[in-house]
């Protein structure tokens, strides 16, 4: 299953040429799903071939401007273009109101159903499960209310032991209990344990996204084990004091979460228009998980 | 004085890849004034050298997306960066609201004075006045309640004609009265008339913005003899349904406007994104009026 993602925007939250606020798009066995939307995400998407039409399921993490003011735009464009299908919106509170009252003085009706769902900033929840994925809330610790978000693969059905199956000629109507985890009883009334006849699948995959944050052990446990773990690092850590005044994390404390919350991968982002490069940033976060890379525009990151 | 309009967008509601949304600053004897801001303003701001901090005065035409969205993210960096002067700022009446909702639940509270006066959309309105330029407000017909706005610069002072001057050796004190129209009377008595003193001043520079509106003779007058004239021209004229449904303009009718209206040059944008390359519709403005450019990305023309 095709599970990645793509990066839109890297910025925090004054523009640097080049640097877009937040956005990235996860690509989920051919299914979109965007989360943040920043100032120009429907330009980063025109530029990165990524069609709107494509995407179901949008995501905000909290109402900071550089996560979401390229929404109405957004969703003005997919309703321009004709849009008929549902839109599954998830975000803060407040996030509906502040769609309604553009949509009001622009005086435009949407052809299309927008489901909103608010999120829960105060514990996890799941928000959203199809047969893919199953999404969750991560509560983070900002200034105002936030919340990330964890994508993780359905557990996949146990996988049939070729060989033992036709040794013992099961039927095919027992398959799906064995993948199942159910025992086989023979005609003979022998008994089959399942660990015998299926082997385990695959560790289901995981993304977690941690937008702004403080640096915060309460939501490690949440986050464990991610195959790829983004995670903000707004600035250098001789700039931690301003990271704690401004409830953000340094580079070197985003890799000190993904190394205590034993991610695969990190992904750092969500950088100050201070940085012009942003080699030291990852030399920084490196410096504690090496297996980071830098989230900017236009990179692909697979999640396996 | 300088007095010239440097294009930032030129797209109209739907994005298209490196078109974006309308906004313009015209800078008027060194000061910045912007005019619309679309989504993305902020990058193109950047992408073309101009400081942010350099705007004192932003005027919003109507409430529709593509001329407004980039706004509250532009006030929410100047804000970041310190700003402290106030900001002027010209919208219909309900852009307030919007912003007052976006800043409330972002937690913001600007740092600096943002002065907001509602545009009257019935009327033609003086909206501002300095020693520089008169901008009034132009009301236009489009699907909810709109204007342009017309920067006109102030009439200046009379000139003296030194020759006569010195020949009359009128003193220093009287030349203001003279530059303002007064004739002289020599200390024998004698009468000159202010005309055989003095020369009138240059015929004062206008720039007429005409953002979206149906074509409409309504405004004509208002606009007239335009040294530059900026037309909305969202569609080719044979779509001249559409545009009076959707209440724009055809490439065709900008150039009639400009013609029926003695403009000097005309200025074209606001192009729907069905138009990948531009030439048709410059071509079509300018088979009634030559003197037609594109207002597209980047480019400065000046208003002289």
């Amino acid at each position: 299953m095709k599970f990645e993602v793509t990066i839109l925007g890297s910025s925090s939250a004054t523009p640097i040429f080049n640097r877009n606020p937040t956005a990235q798009v996860l690509n989920i066995n051919e299914h979109l799903y965007l989360i943040d939307c920043g100032e120009g995400t429907q330009q980063q998407m025109l530029r990165f071939d990524i069609k709107a039409s494509r995407i179901d399921y949008i995501f905000i993490s909290h109402l900071h401007g550089d996560h979401y003011l390229g929404l109405v735009g957004l969703l003005s464009s997919m309703h321009l273009n004709g849009r008929k299908k549902p839109l599954y919106l998830f975000g803060p509170p407040h996030l509906m109101e502040i769609i309604d009252l553009q949509l009001k003085y622009s005086e435009t009706a949407l052809h299309f159903p927008l489901e909103f769902k608010e999120t829960n900033t105060e514990q996890p929840e799941v928000i959203v499960s199809n047969n893919d994925i199953i999404i969750e809330t991560i509560p983070l610790y900002h200034r105002i209310d936030c919340t990330g978000f964890i994508f993780r693969e359905k557990k996949r059905l146990r996988k049939l032991r070729k060989e033992v199956i036709e040794q013992l000629e099961i039927p095919v109507p027992y398959f799906t209990a064995l993948k199942k985890g159910l025992d086989y009883t023979a005609p003979n009334g022998e008994v089959f344990k399942n660990e015998d006849l299926t082997t385990d699948s695959a560790e289901p995959k995981s993304y977690a996204y941690c937008s702004d944050t403080i640096y915060s052990e309460n939501y490690f446990e949440q986050i464990a084990k991610a195959t790829l773990l983004y995670h903000e690092s707004t600035f250098l850590n001789d700039m931690l004091d301003r990271a704690k005044e401004t409830n953000h994390t340094t580079a070197l404390q985003a890799g000190e979460v993904a190394l205590k919350t034993n991610a695969k991968r990190l992904l750092i982002g969500h950088f100050s228009a201070r940085y012009k490069t942003l080699n030291e940033l990852l030399e920084e976060a490196r410096s504690v998980f090496p297996d980071t890379d830098l989230a900017i525009e236009g990179r692909t990151f697979y999640i396996d």
